[in-house]
């Protein structure tokens, strides 16, 4: 069963940063629109949740699966080196878990991606072909 | 039944970086020597991990269960605004995750802590102290 998320509503900020890609049993998976990296974020589609460890009980097996399962898909996929996992929220503090696909000399490389730089926006052509490749992965 | 560790040797940077805290039955916890936040790092007694998706299924639940308890007793214990909760893994690549207590306004606020200035050791006596109160709410 799908949460329907009635309660729910996208934090504007995360709406304006992300394509969607893909609607799981619990969580919307976001692109972020930073070409620089392949950067998904989680979002459960429950109200008023901010830390991880405020998941209702019967859902949290089903956020860390979501979350391993995009993992994995993303490092096959990008053939990253290492995966970066992170629930942080000091800015956007509606619950959403970051899944990078982190490389050697990727530009934030070996530090986190947050706050470094300047978010590179995709192309029109070139997010529609990864949005279309990451739903073939992501399931 | 705690997991004993036998093949499992604790990297030696987390070690350089951090006191040991507490055991639990899968991971243990260290607090970061760096006074300017209350900072753990949980680290599963299992060898050969870097993932969190890498993870035995038998104990993903455990990892999770043990990470949001830490993260609420700290955020009890510091008044934490926020939390963050993150599986990096760049530089040091044994499998730990970071449970870090946020206040509006710390040193690195609002971004992400890793990389922000020089850490601040803790005094020998501040440590002893932080270390028996954390002590007392983990478990």
């Amino acid at each position: 069963m799908q949460e329907s998320g009635a309660d729910f509503k996208l934090h504007p900020q995360l709406e304006a940063d992300t394509f969607p890609v893909a609607r799981l049993a619990l969580n919307d998976v976001l692109l972020i629109n930073d070409s620089r990296y392949v950067w998904c974020i989680l979002v459960p589609r429950l109200p008023n949740l901010s830390e991880l460890h405020d998941l209702p009980a019967e859902q949290r097996a089903r956020m860390h699966d979501e979350v391993d399962s995009v993992s994995v898909a993303l490092k096959n996929f990008t053939n990253a080196y290492k995966m970066n996992v992170a629930a942080l929220g000091n800015m956007v503090e509606q619950l959403h878990v970051h899944v990078i696909a982190r490389k050697k000399g990727d530009a934030a490389w070996p530090g986190p991606v947050w706050g470094v730089g300047v978010a590179e926006p995709y192309s029109t052509k070139n997010a529609d072909a990864l949005i279309y490749n990451l739903r073939n992965v992501i399931s």
